[in-house]
């Protein structure tokens, strides 16, 4: 099997071709310095540690999984080293907070090397992942004390962090989660309660971990204004020096799951355990949402990761399996690469892959700009677009994601569904980011729900003028992409204005939602497919592989674009045909 | 969790109320007496024991897997004496030939037995399958006297079959396939070579294992012209009776598989084995296909069997996981079965499962009809429609039955990705059924590319007319279903002729194929969904659940016959999307 090679060459095109990424960042006061150059120099180092340090690792890791004894957790072969290596290399702190560290590199170069993680070692990927996720919410909620305390060795990847929200009773909504905090009398708190599916719960690399629990206050309402935040260490650092303190949480059990086995999800018991709060009382969920973005985004990522290297292996496969006669029946047997429903396989992947790169990327950006952005209104309106495009890159991106991973094991045939090959693991590790994270369902009900009515309904209009001047800008020769697309934005146009006008009746949007997501997030490709084709005829330098983009641009028009006309219909039939069966008939 | 519910009453309202069984059974000789009040009451007793002795097995049968220790493949627990309680019951002979001791019941029956057993034990199912696929090939094709000598203790059950027809090599292009048969001087064969992914190819239930095996003899030409069929059995009945010897093959390994670990599927060594020729030499490939669209047809049901099973576990859970609130904000946590997006999950799937019941028992009773109609044209007929419908049934019915299995999986969330629930088991067998017995895109070729010109290119337009006939015989108050199956049926006959125009060209074929198999399947259940909301309008004993098929009905036309709209696209973007690409873009 060919080895992973990473998509530099196509995010050098995306980020200087299509998307400006000098301009965008000389705008960006502590970016001005961050090149392109510099990205993919780093970008290309990251890719190498993936290739070859990481990806060894995924069927091992796969084979092997996890192991709970006496309590304590032991990853698989090779993770606690490779993780090491990753920290000391500094991947950790890519774009950590330099106050504490971090190396302070855009929101855009980190989701390109998470890209990568998740392409080479997807269960990895989400120590890393979920680490930065914690670091970034004590970073914007903790008090400096605990700052200081933990962000520098989390940052070094010394320590690793996890999230605890989950509980048995408790998924989506948390409003329901019944673990418990006790004040004490030095300002900590003691944390009594079980959390399930608590990814990096426990390891074996070292270090703290540094679990950020959901729980309650004894005084605290019911439902989700009663929930706080707690940072809650395995170790409990004593700067006293005499040494660091066990603290009151044990793993009860590991999960046994579909795929990603090498990555210990943990059943916690937390047995009194002592925590220190993170933001205010009651606002739990309000810090955790703060994040929320940003992880959702990373999610996204995993699916665009696993679905690349799933059509990498399963394009190299193509071209050396030979089944089968050439078209005319001149040849035989022919590598399976010739047989167009294969070439329909990979290429729709490629289609989908390839643009939903570019869709995280400018989403990404728009994260810099909101961030950093000298013009308020500028950093505003970017930061309503981030809100607007994040679920549906979360949905979109996963869902294509195992879409692709389980058109490359069919490209396989038999050999797909054995271990051997490898492919069978990419599809049950795909699977998981449709669900955690908020299931994609949830994704679209907060994009059908909430994000269509923000700014007073204005956010997806403003949102869908830039698409539609956009794709207008791009050169005549290209009106055979350009009018579908501006005729599907134009459906998604009159279709989210029915929403808008049902948005009081919470069943039509949710009837509605997972359709509507796939819709918009359909037109959204055909604008970046309109964006890079228009690049690439701007471009000089395209050599052999000329106009390969302007084809993969008119494929998804041709074979893809055209579901938005089921979608539509499926959106606007509404809640009654769901509503009218009674409980007993379902 | 609940347990499996057979769905007898579905299929009781299927076969009197929209088949007319009973009519259709007494004009075919030797089915006279086969009603459907028998074959309730055998399906029932069927689905008993599917329900109280195979579905326990289910989840052990995948936890413990099968083992191979020294040559000897050990299935797990319990699962010998389930299938020797099934033999002794007599299902294995449920549509045996009453010559060799079968019962005789038509193949509808059979298929709904087998549907029931794919629900509850999907590895398990795969024995009673392929032994009969191994009676059916024998029975067309073999001389009386491997007949005598084989038949009776395959239908009994006593001996199972398995089908070696693939080699590492030679996967979907068998014309590629080495295994070597000598004629020895007694008439006999020695055949030498290797196979792969051969399902029950050995296992500890007892008795014998009567291989079917693909090889060529010395002076066979290259290519499919030069296979030949044999039965080469474990062990070589003496009829001496000194005891039987163990013939010379061997199991090199079992396939680590991402699903049905139940199922031991090995790689066979054939080491100068002894085997009889089954029909002419060089006809082998003709064999296994007389048994092909039985086979397909098969496997096609097993995607609805693990669908219908998967569906009501999560609707069992949807009813009893209480998150979230109601649409009215006034109750909560509610069970999650109140929420529309749960509604569209369930119910899409209700609405494929459904209908895909009922286009499989119309194939199934076309080869009845075929088999056994007194009228020589009629059977021709109705071989025809088999011809037709087949790869869309194994294709369709597969892709659907994974999607259920993704969906009903999504329904628990997070819960659904650990073994706890069993519902990712059902992901990772039901994935299998898209790949083997001819992938999805072989099966979608084999319509594209050759069911639309038999009959000189009438065979596809008489089966359009059939079904407008009937969908113009529903009743007036059925409108609002007519019309847009109907318009979607005009789509159909217009993509099917631009696609017969181009039918010269494989590499057309080759591109259209899989999505005009899906537009085909789409609206074929359109047409079943007003055949069965026609047969409730017009029933007197609907109860409590009136109109429940009308609303499924409603719902798959308002959410699910619009896709056919894409499918179209697809299918007239034509080979030239796929065809630019150079082999190094993709």
């Amino acid at each position: 099997m060919a080895a992973y090679a990473p998509p530099i060459e196509d995010i050098g095109f995306l980020l200087n071709d299509v998307f400006g990424f000098d301009a965008v960042m000389a705008g960006l006061p502590g970016y001005e310095e961050v090149t392109a150059e510099l990205a993919l120099t780093v970008l290309a180092e990251g890719g190498r540690f993936c290739a070859e340090v990481l990806e060894p690792l995924n069927r091992s890791g796969d084979e092997e999984g996890c192991r709970l004894t006496d309590g304590m957790v032991t990853t698989p072969k090779g993770f606690a080293e490779a993780y090491r290596a990753f920290a000391e290399a500094g991947w950790t702190g890519l774009s950590g907070d330099p106050a504490y560290g971090g190396q302070g590199l855009p929101r855009v170069v980190q989701i390109l090397l998470d890209e990568m993680l998740s392409s080479a070692n997807f269960s990895f990927g989400l120590f890393p992942g979920l680490t930065r996720g914690a670091v970034e919410a004590i970073g914007h909620h903790a008090g400096d004390a605990l700052k200081e305390a933990y962000l520098p060795k989390m940052i070094s990847g010394e320590w690793t962090g996890a999230m605890a929200l989950t509980e048995a009773h408790a998924g989506t909504d948390l409003g329901l989660l019944k673990t418990r905090a006790e004040p004490l009398a030095d300002g900590r708190y003691r944390i009594t309660g079980g959390k399930i599916f608590i990814s990096s719960g426990d390891h074996d690399f070292g270090g703290n971990i540094v679990h950020l629990v959901l729980a309650r206050l004894p005084d605290a309402p019911a439902g989700v204004k009663g929930i706080s935040l707690f940072l809650v260490p395995k170790f409990l650092p004593d700067p006293a020096g005499s040494g660091d303190q066990r603290n009151g949480f044990s793993v009860g059990a590991l999960e046994h799951k579909m795929g990603i086995h090498a990555q210990p999800t943990c059943v916690m018991n937390y047995d009194g355990a002592i925590g220190f709060l993170v933001g205010e009382p009651g606002r739990g969920l309000n810090a955790m949402f703060t994040m929320m973005n940003a992880e959702r985004l990373f999610v996204g990522i995993q699916g665009l990761g696993i679905g690349e290297i799933a059509l990498q292996k399963a394009a190299a496969y193509a071209h050396e399996r030979l089944q089968g006669r050439s078209a005319d029946g001149t040849r035989g047997p022919v590598p399976i690469l010739e047989h167009a429903d294969v070439r329909r396989m990979l290429l729709t992947g490629r289609a989908l892959t390839e643009g939903g790169r570019a869709l995280a990327i400018w989403t990404a950006l728009q994260m810099d700009i909101a961030a950093r952005h000298p013009d308020p209104e500028a950093a505003k309106a970017a930061d309503g677009f981030v809100a607007l495009l994040t679920p549906v890159i979360k949905a979109a991106l996963t869902d294509w994601g195992f879409a692709i991973t389980v058109e490359a094991q069919q490209v396989f045939g038999g050999h797909g569904y054995i271990r051997e090959w490898g492919m069978e693991q990419y599809v049950r590790d795909a699977r998981i980011a449709q669900i955690y994270e908020g299931t994609n369902g949830v994704q679209a009900m907060d994009l059908a729900g909430r994000k269509l009515m923000m700014e007073g309904g204005e956010l997806p209009r403003r949102f869908f003028a830039l698409m539609r001047a956009e794709i207008e800008e791009a050169p005549s020769s290209l009106g055979e992409l350009t009018r579908p697309v501006l005729a599907a934005l134009a459906d998604l146009e009159a279709t989210t204005s029915a929403l808008q006008e049902k948005a009081a009746d919470v069943a039509e949007a949710n009837a509605a939602a997972v359709d509507y997501l796939r819709l918009f997030a359909l037109v959204a490709l055909g604008w970046m497919w309109v964006r890079m084709a228009a690049a690439e005829a701007a471009g000089q330098d395209n050599g052999t592989k000329a106009q390969r983009k302007r084809k993969l641009a008119a494929l998804f028009v041709a074979r893809l674009l055209p579901q938005t006309a089921g979608l539509k219909a499926a959106v606007l039939s509404g809640a009654r045909p769901l509503a009218v069966f009674q409980e007993d008939e379902i």
